[in-house]
């Protein structure tokens, strides 16, 4: 089975083409893929004729070409056809869109097997069913959701996986563009009767060269062995986010998507000496896949790979949210450097004389409202200068009226000249997209919570450990 | 001391107004509050003259009244002079902007020791020092941070009194403005040296009517035994989060606002038994806040005072929001119905054929991507029927074709006929307003991640709890 074809088409055809429904799932996907996406498209309908404009195709042998992929979004009862079909005329992959498979009982388990049964003789690459398909810019987009619904999101490092449309769509492509984290691929895997989770960690860690982070959502391994074995060898980083590990998780998996999740602990415990990263939240999982893909850029604006211990230096401009920094520390399984009292009098020296008299120099440092640019700045460099220091975290409130609107720039040169690791927390509020815009230009990784930067530098370390492991073989 | 003076003056007068910089607190507290605010202002320098076109008088004892309040932005070594001034004149409070008392150590402490002995020998009611002082719209506001720079929260029921100014302006106005909770009025108390949470709590709980919700962001109990008294004898909601009370947290609060924190299982223990509600987060406090505030509304679309066990059904039209939601109830100390064989047939036989044959009906319940509004109208209404669920989740997303865009109205509606408590999960873009908006208007909880809803439910749980303490007495 050749995944490009899923991927990559440069052909593909759609069946279960609604002419009274203008909201059927296989219209949406043939119309939207014809009207916005690059790969060419064949609407197929029994009777033939045109919707929306756009002539459809009575049966498949009529193409004027095999196309790469078919995308199926008929009933259950006449899906096998059409993989027959596929079959029959050398049609390398499909999309099988529609549920009434494993996921509804045993009538559904022996239709299931014997499109695994036609699929494996025929060497067809088949995704789903019950699955909502492939997101593959600017080429294909086989999500049946309207775009004008659900908003792609940009085009970035990230292969998403996942065994929920659901999740796939709200709480990846939804967080991604509220976030600005770029997607290579996104796959909706559904019951994966035939292509699974192991198949698409082989193909995008290590012939899709856009990627550089694999994410997945999963409710349970289809099988773990060697899904293991290949992500310990992988270049890129992998992160895998594992819904219904309670037991009434557990209860809710079974019947959505007929799969079992195991021991918590135990799986836990082979995804991180597999060198997988495992989000515990879904807030975890998008911290991570901010950071990884911020980082996956060409232009770094330091070395990541040094956060041994989780030594962290915390400086802030409002004492409470150093307070509420320090305590998440703890939880997150970093430190908190401390400073000698010397160090405390340089630093005392390089703020301005009205913040001097009313900062605290302890970790958190605390410059108060009344900082300035330069103070923030000038500490920056004294804090990179200190070894014991792994990561600093900034933690700026742009409403004081002595921080100017070019503090992110400030921020930006001086990390990037420095070359300590940062981590910065700017409240997200659009009139300082300015600020925020000027950091991540220069790569900076910027978050919008105090905890998602604490999360941040725990990933981080995490990091860090994957690749001394790594450069030890 | 009248706390009155501090939020309901008629008259304030501000010192500390630089007519060199724009950017001094004292000069942009006295312009903001003379265009701005309602109450009626004078400005006090020694020489006279004008800021902005604004006249000034050169000293106190030349107003044209006694003012109610009086706004110290001056140097420490100056204030105790004003706050003897207010003694002189008797002014009857003052608000202290100003750090260099006690949080920067022996000579700060005398300093405050003296503030403190003015203040209680001539029943001054001494706001701060070291705070950023009170907003209280729509008559007054001495936040110095420019209006422009950080949008204050719409007037609602919620007090707010937190020992850090950055807290109070970047966690709760900031976050308060982004997802629509109401303030009567807020406060930053700084180091407290007169003025204390206590004293809050009490003229919040007796004497003000607009507030029925009073949140604390502290570091701890000036003095506890009269606070906790107070808490349980009110019929206001008390929600307190502590910052500091991890081992690095306490390092950190000692330096920044000179209070210690004590041990942190008592503090639960004391806040618990004294119906005062902690949350463990900031996000959990948000979502406290949120609801408690949307529930404080004279129409209240069901009775919230009964979630005794926490029971939830959860309903889904995506299969992993159901489950993700699922693993969380456990989290949160929820439990999950479970359905008869009979209430499943009925169920099937309430949605479109379509999803009947993929959607299933256990708890989580998944109506699947082809559920349409009236399928999720019909289980709302059969599952309001069934005693033993004490609230429901609905978890919706807007992206699939076959929901519309009436569909909060059309579960608004729903709802309130039905009385059965329900919260609601929609992801938060701004296209779906108007969905949202039709859920907020019938005061329907709504929340923007899946953990934000089951926070929601088990504070439900809470406020139960409280009410029927209460009720018993």
């Amino acid at each position: 089975m050749n995944l490009d074809n899923l991927f990559k088409p440069k052909s593909m055809a759609v069946v279960g083409i609604s002419k009274k429904n203008p909201l059927s799932p296989g219209r949406i996907i043939f119309v939207k893929n014809v009207f916005e996406m690059d790969v060419k498209v064949y609407g197929i309908h029994p009777e033939g004729g045109e919707v929306d404009g756009v002539s459809l195709y009575t049966r498949l042998d009529e193409l004027p070409e095999i196309p790469n992929l078919l995308v199926i979004a008929i009933s259950a009862e006449d899906t096998l056809d059409y993989v027959q079909a596929c079959a029959d005329l050398s049609i390398p992959a499909c999309i099988i869109i529609g549920g009434g498979f494993a996921e509804i009982g045993s009538e559904g388990v022996k239709r299931q097997e014997k499109l695994v049964q036609i699929a494996n003789d025929n060497a067809i690459a088949v995704l789903g069913p019950n699955c909502i398909g492939v997101y593959s810019p600017p080429l294909l987009d086989t999500i049946f959701m309207p775009t004008e619904r659900i908003t792609r999101p940009p085009k970035g490092t990230v292969a998403l996986i996942s065994q929920s449309g659901g999740v796939l769509v709200d709480q990846f492509f939804h967080k991604f563009n509220e976030i600005n984290i770029g997607v290579s691929t996104a796959v909706s895997i559904g019951n994966r009767a035939v292509v699974d989770e192991t198949m698409l960690l082989e193909y995008f860690s290590k012939y899709d060269k856009g990627t550089s982070n694999i994410a997945f959502y999963l409710e349970g391994f289809k099988s773990s062995r060697k899904f293991l074995e290949l992500a310990r060898e992988s270049n890129d980083t992998i992160i895998t986010y594992f819904g219904g590990l309670s037991e009434q998780g557990k209860r809710a998996t079974k019947s959505h998507t007929a799969s079992l999740s195991g021991n918590d602990k135990v799986l836990s415990a082979a995804l991180k000496q597999n060198l997988i990263i495992q989000p515990r939240t879904e807030l975890e999982m998008l911290t991570y896949l901010k950071l990884f893909d911020v980082l996956s850029h060409k232009k770094k604006p330091f070395d990541y790979n040094k956060i041994v211990n989780g030594n962290v230096a915390i400086l802030s401009i409002s004492g409470g949210h150093g307070v509420i920094c320090a305590d998440l520390l703890k939880v997150y399984n970093l430190s908190s450097v401390e400073y000698t009292e010397e160090e405390k009098q340089d630093m005392h020296q390089l703020v301005n004389p009205v913040a001097r008299n009313i900062a605290s120099f302890n970790n958190p440092i605390d410059l108060t409202g009344s900082a300035k640019d330069e103070d923030i700045e000038n500490i920056i460099q004294y804090l990179s200068k200190i070894e014991r220091i792994e990561c600093i975290i900034l933690l700026i409130l742009p409403y004081t009226p002595s921080i100017s609107f070019q503090i992110g720039r400030k921020i930006a040169n001086r990390v990037t000249t420095d070359k300590k690791p940062l981590v910065c927390f700017i409240p997200y509020i659009q009139k300082y997209g300015l600020i925020i815009e000027s950091l991540e230009l220069s790569n900076i990784p910027v978050f919008h919570s105090i905890e998602e930067a604490v999360q941040a530098v725990s990933a981080l370390k995490m990091l860090t450990r994957i690749y001394n492991i790594k450069q030890k073989k």
